[in-house]
């Protein structure tokens, strides 16, 4: 008789500071006897690193090697990557995967769901994003009473990028890198660029925070992000 | 000589799961000599709720008791809330701030900050949004690739509400309560009310999860979201 399948775990480990682990996440890491993460193709996985402390010898590791980079990540990495995870958790093993923030915005744990969700069992453990980071490290309110908040990939093209934060309430722009000088005419052109703000590396030590005018483009990681608010922020009368 | 101010620490404390307070906010919070929490004019505070099993006898507990009646927090009411938590800091003494959630989407967390931040030394930890966690628990992918996520309160007049999801890739509309009806017939227009999922109460034992189509509108809480994709998931080839 076939042993029961295993159950893939999908843990949002937070945005880099280790403290910003959940208390669900850090049981079910501990409990995994599989654990799995994205990684560039040759060094060290950013998710592993946000957990290692936490990691024991006895737990096999899976690093799954993403091309980094732009656009390089194919359906066929995915392909691979669900199918690697597959083979473990046809034994009946569990796989806790590890995803940076929360595991349902932006991140690489969204292919490989798709394609193992049909077959596997699966849990999402919801983690603190790069957005909600970000908005704390830098003091910034994102949304309050009726306003809306858009989270917008600055790899948009600029017409759309334009479009898309002058129509938001609020915006976070995510995904900066190459696309920073791109974004920065876009805020110009929509008279923004004095109030936006620039966040890297958001609650690791290495962070910074800054008038998003004052930041030199070719310096801009792709872990960056920018805040805007187009509209004043609402009055304490709220609504509902 | 005057004793140093404290310090406000705004901890998000998640949507609800005690186990998805993160390891910073509980760590703050039982460092803490003195608990503030959001509460209706009588009864519990959820907040306070979701960490009671952490609280010690020891902890003074101070709660911030709001109207809960639609558009009823008014200025006034922040105004005495900033003050009374002012008194504290002035003590010398700091205060954790319990916000459900993520402090800083759609807290009243952010009417209080606003007006203490000038004064006092505030300290933000994000925490885990009832977005994240509402999509985790319906397993819904937010957003991938180029695709944009909008936040949208419910509270909106239905044509501004209706633009709004029109012009998302993906929606999150939480704040439904009374506004359910109305987000019913937007979503029926826009041809998406059969793509819709609603999730009510995320990540509590009473959760529910259901397609929006099939839910009675008289039963909405507020504390319930939908969440609807306009756009077909990015393929995998990513962009950046």
């Amino acid at each position: 008789m076939a042993a029961a399948r295993g159950c893939l775990y999908g843990l949002g480990v937070g945005p880099g500071d280790p403290e910003l682990l959940t208390l669900k996440a850090l049981r079910l890491l501990r409990a995994a006897a599989v654990i799995a993460y994205p990684a560039p193709e040759t060094g060290d996985s950013f998710a592993r690193g946000i957990v290692a402390q936490w990691l024991a010898p006895g737990q096999r590791e899976i690093a799954i090697r993403f091309p980094m980079r732009p656009g390089a990540a194919s359906a066929a990495i995915y392909d691979g990557a669900a199918a690697t995870l597959a083979a473990v958790l046809d034994e009946g093993r569990d796989v806790a995967l590890l995803c940076q923030g929360d595991p349902l915005v932006y991140g690489s744990f969204i292919s490989v769901f798709l394609r193992l969700a049909p077959r596997y069992r699966v849990e999402i453990v919801p983690g603190v994003s790069s957005v909600s980071a970000g908005a704390a490290m830098a003091r910034f309110p994102l949304a309050a009473g009726d306003h809306s908040l858009t989270v917008i990939p600055a790899t948009l093209a600029e017409e759309e990028l334009e479009h898309r934060i002058g129509f938001a309430d609020a915006a976070v722009v995510i995904k900066l890198g190459r696309h920073f000088a791109k974004l920065r005419r876009v805020l110009e052109r929509l008279d923004l660029l004095d109030r936006a703000l620039y966040v890297e590396r958001a609650t690791l030590e290495n962070q910074r925070i800054a008038p998003l005018a004052s930041v030199v483009p070719g310096t801009v990681p792709y872990f960056s992000l920018a805040l805007v608010r187009r509209s004043a922020m609402p009055d304490d009368r709220g609504s509902s």
